[in-house]
Formats: structure tokens, C-alpha cells, sequence
């Protein structure tokens, strides 16, 4: 198929509680997951929110990679969307699956931009 | 469905090509989108690519929108994350969809944060 980019949605179940309402960590962890990835980091953006949870995203030269937590659900919705070949989105998926401690996740990949050529 | 959060995937064909590639334009009509659909903006990040193209992240209190664009193609990706209930990312949607002057959409609605309660 011919689609401009590669959007992987991440469902963490079951995941550790204090990772989750851990800005430095999130930052960090996401950044890194980045990077092993293959990706061109640009900048990122991270809140915390009260009494919990913790949202942030990472602008790479291939896209985004978000993170959106509810640690009082051991829950993390992550997105990982990557144009080009020289990124591997799983990768990154894989990264924040180990280091968050999700004992439970799900993947979808959802192509983006499908072009139609006749 | 016991769901955390709205995720909505657009995609945006057919669009104003000056647009997509115009950053100023862009981060406005973005944050705009979240303001019009009743969230409130935490932050931003955008990016301008050479030779073309923009990659931009809004960050709000109820997650994020996020956009993509590829001017050559008259494309961009767009998502709306949402949680609760005081917004309406159909709202977003809209606006994006106007106010990028695109003649073909599609947009699919992914329930995230999932909860199976027994």
C-alpha cells in the first residue's frame, strides 16, 4: 500500500504505577525511544497534570511520538507515527512496552495517507 | 464503551497547498481548533521541513491535536485526542477540515483507554 506514513497506536495495560506519574522519566523514556527507533529528535513538550497523569509529546524529524497517562489505571495510550524508511516504529513501541512495565498491551497500525494512483 | 479518551484520525485530501506549508497559519488554525472545541491549550511545537512540509503538536488539558503535512500531495494527517467530556473533537475536525480547504476527508473515531470492568 502506498501510504506517506505509519501510525502506531499502543494500548499499556497493567503498566508501573510511579513510571506513569513520572514527567522526568516519561521525558526521558520517550526521547530514547526516539532515538533507538532511528529518529531525528526536534523538540518535545511534557505537562503533568494534578493530582496525576501526564501528557507529552516528541516532535521527530519522521513526525510524533505522544503519551498520554492515567496511573490510577496502570493505563498509558502511546502513538508512535513515522514517515520514511529509515525509522522502525516498532522499535519505539517495544521501548516504552518494557520500560513502563506494561504486562498487557494491544498494537494497531493505522497507514496514513494513502495515496491513489491511477 | 468504557472508554478514557476520543482519539480521531482525519485524513485530509485536496487541501489548500500554501496552507500545508504555511507554519504561522498552521499553528494558529490549530490552536484555534482546540480552543473552538472547548479545550484548553497547554502548549505547542511546531516545525517547518525543507523543502517543504509541517509537523505540528498542540497540547491541552485533554490531550492533544496533532498535524502532518505533506504540500506536495495537498495532504495532511490529523488527530484529535481527547479525553472527558467538556469537549467535542468532532469540533476540531471541522474546523481543520475548513479552514485547510480540503475537498475529500475521512475520519475514523478510536476509542483508547479501554477499561474492562467485571
Amino acid at each position: 500500500m502506498n501510504a506517506l506514513g505509519r501510525h502506531l497506536l499502543v494500548e499499556l495495560h497493567d503498566c508501573d504505577r510511579e513510571a506513569l506519574n513520572d514527567l522526568d522519566f516519561l521525558r526521558k523514556t520517550m526521547v530514547d525511544a526516539a532515538i533507538d527507533c532511528g529518529a531525528v529528535v526536534l523538540g518535545d513538550s511534557f505537562h503533568r497534570f494534578s493530582p496525576q497523569g501526564v501528557s507529552g509529546v516528541v516532535i521527530i524529524a519522521e513526525s510524533h511520538l505522544s503519551i498520554h497517562t492515567w496511573p490510577e489505571h496502570g493505563y498509558a495510550a502511546v502513538d508512535v507515527f513515522t514517515c520514511g524508511t529509515s525509522v522502525r516504529p516498532e522499535k519505539a513501541a517495544e521501548v516504552l512496552i518494557e520500560k513502563l512495565g506494561s504486562r498487557h498491551h494491544s498494537l494497531v497500525e493505522i497507514p496514513r495517507g494513502v495515496l491513489v494512483t491511477v
